[in-house]
C-alpha cells in the first residue's frame, strides 16, 4: 500500500475502534493501561534494542547531542514511562460524567453527559515517551489515537506502540485503539491532516513552527499551544518581598517553559525601591536584563529593550523589564504584547486585584502567585495533555476532560412537539 | 479603500470593541438591546424604505417568489425583530458565571470563569432578521459581531446594522461592537475568513453548501450545523400508540427542519402490526413512503428505498422506512447512516433504553420523545444560535453559553513553585 492508502486505512480503523472504546468500562481501560506498563517492563530489552537503532541512525545523521539525549531510552526512562501509564489508570474517568441535568415543563428530562471526542490525531517531535503518554491519555478518555512521531524515533515509537496495542487487544479493546503511523514519509502527515471524516481533533506537541505548519494544512480542528509571553506586574501597593520571590520564581525556576515570565512590569511609584535589589538577585542567578528607558535610569548597565523584546518568548534566562505609569497601562501592555497565556499581578489593593483578573484576557490570570502554576498537574487535573492557547473548546491547561465532548440524553414518556 | 482593507479595518475595530464589551455590565448590554428595539420601531419607515429597494432589485434580478418573501420586511416582521431584541435582554447573562472553583493543597484558589469568545463572524443568507438576531446574541454574550449577510438584502441589512450600532454607542458601548460588511463583493467573505488574528469563530447560518464552502476556505474555526438525518426506532416492546404519535410528530409537524425524522426503523417483531396503520396515517398527511424489502412485503405500493435514501435529508414529506432485526441492528444503522444529530427509540425495555442512549453517537438521543425537541428554546436555553454538528466546543443546540469561553482566575498569597 502507498502512504495515502495506509494512512486512510488506519484512520478508518481508528474510527471503528473509537465506537467500541466509547462504551468501554473504566475497569477495562485501566486494566489495559496497567497491563501495558507491565509489558513495557517485560519487553525492556526489545525496546532498548529498537531505541539503539534510532540513536545509532541519529548519530550518523548528525543529530545534536541534546537531541540524541532526548531520543535515548534508558532503563530509568522506560520505568518512568510505565509508571506514567499506571498513574493515568489511577485518574478518575471523565467519560459518563453528568455535566448538567434538568427537567423541562413538559416533563422531558435532559441530561448533558460527557463522552469521548472520538479519534485524536497526535503529531509530535522526538521524545519517545510521548508515544506512551499521549496514547494513555487518549485511551483513558475513551478516544482512539492515531500517533505520528518524529522520524528519528521511528523504531522506538513503533516498538512502544506495538506494546500498547497488544495490551489493548489483551484487555478486549480493539488493537486499533492505539496506532502509530509506521513511516518516516513526510507525506503521511499531509494525508492525516485531511481525514476530517475519521479524525475529530489534532493535538500537535512540539514547537511553534510545527504547530503553525500543521494548522496551516489541516482541515481538522487543531488544538494549539502557542508561545507564552507571560508577565508579572508589580503594583504600587505590592508587598515587595513577596513580589521579589514571585518574580524570581517565575523567571528562574524553569526558564525554558511556556509559563515562565518573559516581561516584568513595575509600577513607577515602586520602581526605584524595587528594581535595584530585584535585578541584582536576578543577575546573580545568571539572568540577562533588557530594560525600558526608565529602568535604565534606575539601574545601570541594562541593555535597551526593543519592540521585538516585548513580544519575544525567550525560554531562557533573559528578562525584559518595563516601568509603567498605572494599572491601566499594565493591563493595556499585557493585552497588547502578551500571548494570552499566563499573567500575574502582585498587589495589596483589592480593587486592582479584581480589575486585573477581569480585564487581562489570558487563559490564567494570577493575583499574588507565580505564573509557573499554569500546568495540568498544578491545577489538580492529574494529567496534562498540553496548555491550549485556543479560545474554542479548551483554554489553558488541558486534562482528561478536555479530551471529551458531550451529548444530550433526553428521557420522555411520549412527548411530542405542539 | 478596497475590499481587503475595508474588511481588515473592520475586523481590527471589532477586536478593539471586543475588549471593551468583555467587561460591560449586564445592565449596559440589556439597555443597549432594549434601546435598539425602540429605535427599530421608531425608524420603521426608513427601514421599510431600504427594504423596498432590496425587494425591487431582487424582483428585477428574477429572485423566486419564495426568496422575495423571505427578503421582505413588513411592520409585523419589524415588530417581531424588536421583540426578539427585548427577549434577548431578558435572558440571563452567561458572562461572569463561575463554572468551577477549587482550592489546591498549597492554598491557591482556582476559579474557572465564563468570558466572551471575543469576535464572532456571522455569515448568513437572505432573511434580514438574522442581522438583528445574531447581533443581539453576540452582544449579550459580550462578543463583537462582524456580520456578512446576503447581497440581495444589503440595503436592509445596512439599515438594521446602523440602528444597532447607534444603540450600542448610545449605551456607551463601542459602535464597532456590531458591524456589517457593507458590500455585495464576494471577495469580502474570502478576506473575512483569513482574519484569524482578529476573529475567534465563524458562525455560518444557511444551507449545507454555504457551510461547506466556508469551512473549506476558513483559517478560523467554524461552528458547523450540517444536515440532520434523524431516526426513530420503534423497538419490539414499544407502546405502539405512543410510537405512532411520536413518529407522526417527528415527520409531519414541521418536515423542513433539521430535527425532523427522515428514517423510521421498526423492529421485525412488531413491523406487521405497526406499519400498516402507521403508514396509512402518514400517507393521509401527504407523506411519501420509501421502504426496504420487508416493509414492501407488509405494506403494498411502497417505492423501494435506495442506499441514497438512507443518507438523504429530505426536509420534506418523504420518509424512508426499514425493518430491522434487533436493537443492535438499529444502533448500527443509525451510527452508520445518520448524521449524529437527533435520534430516538420508542421502547418499554429499560436495558434497551439505556443501551440506545449510551451507544447512539448523536448530539441528542431520545427515549420515548419526538426528535423535534432538539432546539435551543425547547431545551430551555431561551435562545438559539444554531444546532452544532461539531464535536469540539459546542454540540447540539447552542444558546448564549456556547458563545462564550472561559479563563482561570487564580488567587494566591505569595505562592511560588518549588
Amino acid at each position: 500500500m502507498n502512504v495515502q492508502d495506509t494512512v486512510v486505512a488506519m484512520c478508518q480503523g481508528a474510527r471503528r475502534a473509537a465506537r467500541l472504546l466509547a462504551t468501554a468500562s473504566s475497569d477495562t481501560k485501566n486494566r489495559c493501561l496497567c497491563d501495558a506498563a507491565e509489558r513495557l517492563r517485560r519487553q525492556r530489552a526489545h525496546l532498548l534494542d529498537a531505541n539503539r537503532e534510532d540513536v545509532l541512525r541519529g548519530g550518523e545523521a548528525g543529530l545534536s547531542s541534546a537531541l540524541l539525549d532526548r531520543l535515548t531510552l534508558t532503563e530509568a526512562r522506560l520505568d518512568a514511562m510505565a509508571k506514567g501509564l499506571e498513574a493515568v489508570a489511577q485518574l478518575p474517568d471523565p467519560v459518563g460524567e453528568t455535566i448538567a441535568q434538568w427537567r423541562r415543563p413538559n416533563g422531558l428530562e435532559i441530561g448533558q453527559v460527557r463522552i469521548p471526542l472520538g479519534v485524536v490525531g497526535v503529531i509530535y517531535e522526538s521524545r519517545p515517551n510521548v508515544t506512551a503518554d499521549a496514547a494513555a491519555l487518549c485511551l483513558k478518555a475513551g478516544n482512539a489515537a492515531v500517533l505520528k512521531g518524529g522520524s528519528e524515533a521511528l523504531a522506538t515509537n513503533r516498538a512502544i506502540a506495538a506494546v500498547l496495542s497488544e495490551a489493548a487487544a489483551a484487555a478486549g479493546l480493539p488493537g486499533a485503539a492505539i496506532q502509530l503511523i509506521p513511516t518516516a514519509d513526510r507525506q503521511a502527515v499531509q494525508v492525516l491532516l485531511k481525514q476530517s471524516q475519521y479524525i475529530d481533533v489534532i493535538v500537535p506537541r512540539g514547537g511553534e513552527s510545527l504547530i503553525r505548519a500543521i494548522t496551516e494544512s489541516s482541515s481538522i480542528p487543531v488544538i494549539q499551544h502557542y508561545a507564552g509571553v507571560c508577565h508579572t506586574f508589580v503594583d504600587a501597593s505590592a508587598d515587595l518581598t513577596m513580589a521579589e520571590r514571585i518574580c524570581f520564581n517565575a523567571k528562574v525556576q524553569r526558564p525554558a517553559v511556556c509559563n515562565a515570565m518573559e516581561n516584568m512590569l513595575v509600577h513607577q511609584s515602586v520602581a526605584a525601591e524595587f528594581l535595584p535589589s530585584m535585578l541584582r538577585t536576578l543577575r546573580a542567578a545568571g539572568v540577562e536584563i533588557r530594560g525600558c528607558e526608565r529602568t535604565r535610569q534606575i539601574v545601570g548597565d541594562v541593555t535597551p529593550a526593543t519592540d521585538e523584546d516585548w513580544r519575544t518568548e525567550y525560554l531562557d534566562l533573559i528578562l525584559a523589564v518595563k516601568v509603567v505609569d498605572s494599572l491601566d497601562a499594565a493591563i493595556d501592555f499585557i493585552n497588547t504584547h502578551g500571548t494570552g497565556h499566563s499573567d500575574a499581578i502582585v498587589t495589596r489593593d483589592y480593587a486592582h486585584a479584581r480589575r486585573f483578573q477581569a480585564e487581562v484576557d489570558s487563559a490564567a490570570v494570577y493575583v499574588n502567585a507565580s505564573t509557573r502554576f499554569t500546568d495540568g498537574y498544578e491545577f489538580g487535573f492529574g494529567a496534562e495533555v498540553g496548555i491550549s492557547t485556543n479560545r474554542l473548546h479548551a483554554r489553558g491547561p488541558m486534562g482528561l476532560r478536555e479530551l471529551t465532548t458531550y451529548k444530550y440524553v433526553i428521557s420522555g414518556d411520549g412527548q411530542i412537539r405542539e
